[in-house]
């Protein structure tokens, strides 16, 4: 079975069966992944990693979760697949960063030589 | 075939490949997933959905699915599978937000009777 | 010399000269301020706070700025005093974190008994 | 009296009263500002701009107000001057933005001719 196809139905079904689709215009998709991928990063604020797995590994599931949910409502939205829009950015970061360059290094590519 | 597992494989090659692991702690991915979701978000500054449809559909495909690698990265780092977190999540969020209090309601389930 | 409603009336003729308060919706300044922010934290990605300060101090300074300055075109639309919405901010902050509760402590309010 | 300077150091009072300054490096300042300018943007989520002046004015001065307070104390951390630093920026986005290139235009300038 396609797992990443399942999970997508499911997310359909809880927006449909809610009727919400109306109010899902992409601008504010887009608003919403940000917020979800803030709060998220506000279980971070102040701690370490370290601190953080330790003490919040439930709320980084949730949170995490939530910015994947409202980025597939995105792509539903727009008919994007998920496994394949992921496939061919791989494609493109792997000629922005060839591996001969990039290897163990945190440069970003706009400061190769 | 599983293809969430097979996105999550072809994510983790091209981060071993270049030995990225080091660098990746959980804080700074969840900095990268808000930094992703901002660089998404760009393309709606400004302009209404429906302009950014007609001329950026290429652009959110590829922040889009920046948006989902670097989550992917984290819940690697985390053992979290990716079709696991959403439904637990879809769970939680039914109770939330039960179809009868929220069908066709933008309302926050704080704001709830 | 009021310094603070200096810079904002430098910030409004910056605005008027480009005719661009038509533009400058409550919602998408938001997101600017958001965006900014993103910029300014972009600096910090994948390094520590000493790192940055050594090599990007002025990269900060511009970002930071491009935070403050969005934030005054926001209070302008709004009629907002910037220093009146500090002061009677942190006056409500007094009352959330009183010193008693909050000295030396990383706790969130939310967590006091 | 310079009225940038005295929210200042009634911002700079607040963080000592309750000996803050330590936890506040840099990157988790950086941090801050990013959250709280999600926790302005969210109040405009699924909204029009009118909708959100109608309803939440006090909240929006709330959230600025905070996201102005971590941009005070980044500035402090880093002695900047708050007005210099507005000041030189605007220099520089009048040489990026020409008012004879942008005025009435919506376009960011790496799109000029």
């Amino acid at each position: 079975m396609n797992q990443t196809k399942n999970s997508m139905q499911k997310i359909k079904a809880f927006r449909d069966d809610r009727n919400w689709r109306q109010f899902h215009n992409e601008k504010d998709l887009a608003i919403s992944i940000s917020l979800e991928s803030s709060e998220l990063l506000e279980l971070f604020q102040w701690k370490t990693s370290e601190e953080v797995k330790a003490s919040k590994i439930e709320r980084i599931k949730e949170e995490l979760a939530d910015v994947l949910i409202y980025s597939y409502m995105l792509a539903d939205n727009l008919d994007f697949d998920i496994d394949d829009i992921i496939e061919e950015k791989l494609v493109k970061n792997n000629i922005k960063y060839p591996v001969n360059k990039s290897k163990g290094s945190k440069k970003k590519y706009t400061d190769f030589n």
